[in-house]
C-alpha cells in the first residue's frame, strides 16, 4: 500500500470497529443482557447520540465530553453516558408518563481519553434506569438484575461490591469539613489508606466518634458481616447510620433471595459519578483489574430537569463483559453460519435460483467460490 | 414545569429519541431486514461513529457533516453515511480479507440539515456493501436483496427505479462539454425537462446524435421496454451504449428471476452521491413523496483508500420504511408484552419471589401496581 493510501486508512485513536465473529459474539451478549432487562419489564429507549453540552455539565465526565458547535451556534456534546440523557428525557419528552419508569438502553457512548492511555473513546454500554417508585425495592431490583445478567451470560466468580455514598457524606457533614478537605479525604478513603484518613481527620475539629467512623470506612470491606462490624463506628452520626440501614435492608433482602454469595460490601467505595446519592455498586471478577459495570442511586439528578424523582440504575460495559467471558472460557466462538453456494456464471438462471432458494428460507452465497 | 427547567429539557433540532412501541416496531423492521442480509451471507460490521473528516471529503454530503476538532488537533466528523467508512475499512483494517467482501450495517448517521427544513439530523440506516467479485452478478444480487427486504417487510406497490450514470456520463464525455455545463445539463435531465436539455445541447458543438441521446434521457423512464426505446438514441456513443447494455444484462436477469414487476427504468436518474459510477436505483412507493432507500455501484471509491475494488451497495432509511409500512397499514402495533406483577411490600419475600420467577423464565414487574 502506498504511503498516502496508508495514511488514508488510519483510524482516530480509540474508535471502535467490529466485524464478523466479534460482532456475532457481541450481539449474543447484547441479546442475553437485554433479554434480562425485558424480563423485568424494562422498555428499550433509543436516545439521541448528542445533546446540548449543558445536559452533561457538572459531571465527573464533563472534562471527557467531545463537544462541537452546531451551525446555529449552540454547543452540542456526544453523549458521554446515558444516565443524564435518560434523566432529561424522563423529565421532558416522557413527563406525562406515570412513574415508576423502567427504561433500558444499549448503545455507544463517546469519551475523550488521552491517547497515551490506550483506552477506548467509543464504548458500548448496556444498562437501565429505574425512576420513581419505592426506593429500597428499586435498589434490590437493580442489583438482582445485574446479578442475573452476569449469571445468564455464563460469568463465574463475579462479585458485586456494594457501598452507600451516604455513609461517607453523612460523616463528613457531621465533621463539618470544608469541601477541599472532603476531596482529599475521599481520595484517602478510596485508597483504603486508614493511616492517611486518621492523619487527616485528627487535624480537624471533628468529634472523636465521627473521626473514628471515617477511619473505619477505609477498611470496611468484606462479607455481609461488614455491615454489623461498621455499625458501632457510625452510631453517633444519624445520617451515616440511616444510610447504613438502607444498605442493610437491601443486602438482607437480596441475601434472602439467595444472592448473598454474589455480594460483597465495600464502604470505602466513595468515588463514582458525582450524581450518586445512595447505594452504589461495581461488578468485579478475579483476575480482571477493572470493573465490568456498576451503578447506583441518584435521587437529585432528575430535579435538575424539573421532575424530581428518585432513581437508580446500572450499566455493563460490553467490551469488558466480553473480555471477562473470554478469560473465563465462556465466550464461545461464533462462526459464520454455513451458506449454500449458488453459481452466477449464467446470470439469469443463477439469480433465479438464488431468489427461489431465498424464498424457501435458505441461506445462500451467490456467485463466489470459483464461479465468479 | 418552570421556565428554566423547560429550557433544560429542550432537545437540539433533528435529533432522534424513540421509546416503547416506536422502538419495538423499529426493532421488528431491523430484524427482518438484517435477517435478509444474513440470508445472502452478509456479515455485520459495527463501524466507528466518527472518523477523520477527510474520509467523507469530496462527497455530496461534505457540506452536511458535523465536524469537530479532537484534542490532538485533528478534524473529526460524525459519519454522514456508511459507504465511505466501509470502503475505508475494507481497504484498511480488512485489507487481508479476500474479496468479495459482503458487509452489512444497521445504525445512525448524522447530517446537518437546516433547521427550517424540519428534517432529521440523526438518521437510522440499514444497508450493505458488496465489494469485489463479478460486477453484474453483484448488481443483480444487491437489487434482489432490496426487493426481498421490502417484500418480507410487507410493503406493497413499491418500485425500484433503475438507472445507470454511465449513460449520461458517456454522452457528456462524447459531447466534450465543460464541467460547468455538465452540471447545468445534469439539473435539466434530473428535472425531466427535455426542452431545457435541447436548448442547452444545441448551444454546444455536440454532434447531433449525441445531443439527441441526451435529450432522450430526460424522458427515458417507464417499464423494461424503455431500454430498447432508448437504445437507438445512444447507439452512436460507445460508452453510453456499453452502460445501457450493462443495465440491460442486470434487468433481464432480474426479470428472469421473477422480479420484473418490481422494477422500473429511469435513465434521467443522474444525480445521487458523486461516487456512483454504474447502476443506480431508488426505492419508491405511491403516495410517498421521497424514496425509502436506494443504492448503486461505486467502482472508484475504494481506490481512494488504496485497494481498488469495484463495489455496489444499497441502504434503507428505517424511518422512511416505517412511515411507508404505516401508510400501507402494514405496521402492526407492538404492545408491551404482559408481565406478572410481584408485590414488594415485604421486600425480602418479594425480591425472593421475583428472583425465583425470573429463574423460571417469567416476565415480571416488581413492586408497582398499587403495592409500592
Amino acid at each position: 500500500m502506498s504511503g498516502p493510501a496508508h495514511r488514508r486508512v488510519q483510524v482516530p485513536p480509540g474508535v471502535q470497529c467490529f466485524v464478523g465473529d466479534e460482532v456475532r459474539r457481541r450481539r449474543a451478549i447484547e441479546d442475553i443482557a437485554t433479554g434480562v432487562f425485558l424480563g423485568w419489564d424494562y422498555e428499550e429507549i433509543i436516545p439521541p447520540l448528542f445533546d446540548y453540552a449543558d445536559v452533561f455539565e457538572g459531571e465527573a465526565l464533563a472534562s471527557k465530553t467531545y463537544s462541537f458547535v452546531a451551525r446555529d451556534g449552540s454547543v452540542l456534546a456526544l453523549r458521554p453516558d446515558f444516565t443524564s440523557l435518560l434523566a432529561k428525557i424522563a423529565a421532558g419528552r416522557l413527563r406525562e408518563r406515570p412513574s415508576p419508569l423502567r427504561l433500558y438502553y444499549s448503545g455507544e457512548v463517546v469519551r475523550y481519553e488521552p491517547v497515551r492511555a490506550g483506552r477506548q473513546s467509543e464504548l458500548y454500554q448496556m444498562g437501565l434506569e429505574h425512576m420513581g417508585g419505592d426506593a429500597r425495592a428499586a435498589d434490590a431490583e437493580v442489583v438482582a438484575i445485574a446479578v442475573e445478567c452476569l449469571e445468564r451470560l455464563g460469568a463465574s466468580e463475579f462479585v458485586l461490591a456494594l457501598g452507600h455514598v451516604g455513609v461517607f457524606s453523612g460523616l463528613v457533614e457531621a465533621a463539618g469539613l470544608d469541601p477541599q478537605r472532603v476531596e482529599t479525604l475521599r481520595e484517602r478513603v478510596e485508597a483504603r489508606d486508614a493511616a492517611g484518613v486518621r492523619a487527616l481527620v485528627h487535624a480537624t475539629p471533628a468529634a472523636r466518634d465521627v473521626a473514628e467512623g471515617l477511619e473505619r470506612l477505609a477498611t470496611a470491606s468484606g462479607g455481609i458481616e461488614t455491615l454489623s462490624a461498621v455499625a458501632p463506628a457510625v452510631a453517633a452520626c444519624p445520617k451515616a447510620r440511616a444510610a447504613l440501614e438502607e444498605l442493610r435492608t437491601v443486602v438482607e433482602a437480596l441475601s434472602a433471595a439467595g444472592l448473598g454469595p454474589r455480594l460483597a460490601l465495600d464502604l470505602a467505595e466513595v468515588r463514582g459519578l458525582d450524581y450518586y446519592t445512595g447505594l452504589v455498586f461495581r461488578v468485579f471478577a478475579p483476575g480482571l483489574g477493572f470493573e465490568v459495570g456498576g451503578g447506583g442511586r441518584y435521587d437529585t439528578l432528575l430535579a435538575r430537569f424539573g421532575r424530581p424523582l428518585p432513581a437508580v440504575g446500572f450499566m455493563l460495559g460490553l467490551d469488558r463483559v466480553a473480555l471477562l467471558l473470554a478469560r473465563q472460557g465462556r465466550l464461545a466462538g461464533a462462526p459464520r453460519p454455513a451458506s449454500e453456494p449458488v453459481a452466477a456464471k449464467e446470470l439469469r438462471s443463477g439469480i433465479a435460483s438464488a431468489v427461489a432458494l431465498r424464498a424457501l428460507g435458505a441461506r445462500i452465497r451467490f456467485g463466489d467460490g470459483g464461479q465468479p
